[in-house]
């Protein structure tokens, strides 16, 4: 795959255990991505003992506020003077070479576990992350993609709009919008390994492969779609501007789960691109 | 408040300084629970410094299977066995006693802190907080009232369908229904504090005065709706019965945020009672 040589992947993993399904996917994500000549950097976060909560050690040196610690503009300071904690600038550093992250993880509570939640929180440092000018379309990684790969507990349809738990396609836009789109990044389709614990160990295998097949054209796919932030109008509390939608009277669905215009949701919008 | 006597609140906080305007939000709450004859228990989790991070640490003694470690189905058994780690125990202990537990937090990415992810992962353990036969409607917690108070670095405007960020209904579904409802909390609406810190101080002081108000009639509101997990059929995926996708059928909107049914969201379900 001529077009993959030599782009940076980063692997941000959260599974306690080497023996894991978890473990199974990341290995053989980092494998064929050096197979198609990448550079596969992984964040392993049990292992690294990632620290997962915000606080003042964050910040090497005196904090600016210690009467009320901010930790967003703290920090935000502390890396524009170099004084972050090397663990987040680590971070930085690998985040910094990626053309693509991969958040690789089991959903716990209906979303990320606390430690890679963790690493979201610390290393989307204000300032080298996102701005309130730079986000959403216009982010400091729109040049970048990212994306989800993640084991449930619960299969397919209990994650449906009829099914227990409701549309996956809402539980995962908070994630998708707000962390990975807000910082701009081109959001990838999530890879979604639906309860592999209740399947035969050959079942596993064929999904491992279907991943391996999925990551020969990863860097090509087209990555979901957002709105544009310009069609958002600063000057008016971030409202959709109304010629905007206006024009979106005669669609029959809002433009995505959470601009849903009082509509019904696109479909699948946050599990396929082109919708 | 007659009916509050000798009732129990957890409040679960999150903020690292005593001087932000999320411990003004909680120390009201405790005083204000307090006046009206409540015992009011605090988890100040940076205080705490809680550990955020699902580990085999979290289970005294050996784990069943070091070469596949399963933190769910580990922490269940070590907790049949009394082996949990001392620090979840002190939380079941509080929640066990708590008649309504209050988390209180800034929003980070559209979510709690990890710090208090870490909590739900760790506190809401398999076996004491859910099973698989006791979840949703059949709750554990099913006689326990919970609900979200945060503030928000953004306005409200930008948190609408219409907004940039899209409906804060959409953001707290997974939250909300997730992991409050899921282990059976009937679920307040959340207290929200738009932008505090875009506020006078005399703005903040109203919303702190709103919020005591709130507070002396909180634990006889109504909560939020979801739908009853008998309307799910487990002999078919836990998919809604067609009896009651049927009786939908003349609706205009969803049943809730997730199960929508491809129809318009039910307008503020995650955010009022009665909706």
């Amino acid at each position: 795959m001529k077009n993959m040589t030599a782009k940076t992947v980063l692997i941000v993993y959260a599974h306690q255990s080497a023996g894991s399904f978890n473990a199974a996917v990341k290995n053989a994500a980092v494998d064929e991505l050096k197979k198609q000549g990448c550079r596969v950097l992984v964040s392993d976060l049990y292992e690294m003992k990632f620290k997962a909560t915000a606080t003042e050690d964050d910040i090497n040196g005196a904090v600016k506020n210690p009467k009320h610690f901010r930790y967003g503009n703290e920090t935000m300071l502390a890396w524009q003077e170099g004084r972050l904690a090397s663990d987040i600038v680590d971070e930085h550093n690998k985040l910094k070479e990626a053309d693509l992250v991969i958040f690789q993880f089991p959903m716990y509570w209906f979303s990320v576990p606390a430690i890679m939640k963790g690493w979201m929180d610390r290393v989307l440092t204000l300032g080298f992350a996102y701005t309130l000018e730079k986000r959403y379309s216009e982010g400091i990684f729109r040049n970048k993609k990212a994306m989800l790969s993640f084991t449930t507990g619960s299969h397919e349809t209990m994650f449906s709009s009829n099914g227990i738990n409701g549309d996956m396609n809402v539980t995962l836009w908070p994630i998708q919008n707000g962390v990975l789109n807000y910082c701009g990044f081109q959001v990838l389709a999530p890879q979604i390994f639906w309860a592999p614990t209740h399947l035969s160990s050959e079942a596993r295998e064929g999904l491992l492969k279907g991943w391996c097949t999925r990551l020969q054209g990863l860097l090509n796919e087209a990555p979901l779609t957002f709105p544009p932030a310009d069609i958002f109008d600063e000057g008016k509390g971030f409202q959709l501007k109304p010629e905007v939608r206006e024009k979106q009277a005669d669609s029959p669905f809002g433009l995505t789960v959470g601009h849903h215009l009082e509509k019904p949701l696109p479909p699948q919008s946050q599990m396929k691109a082109g919708v």
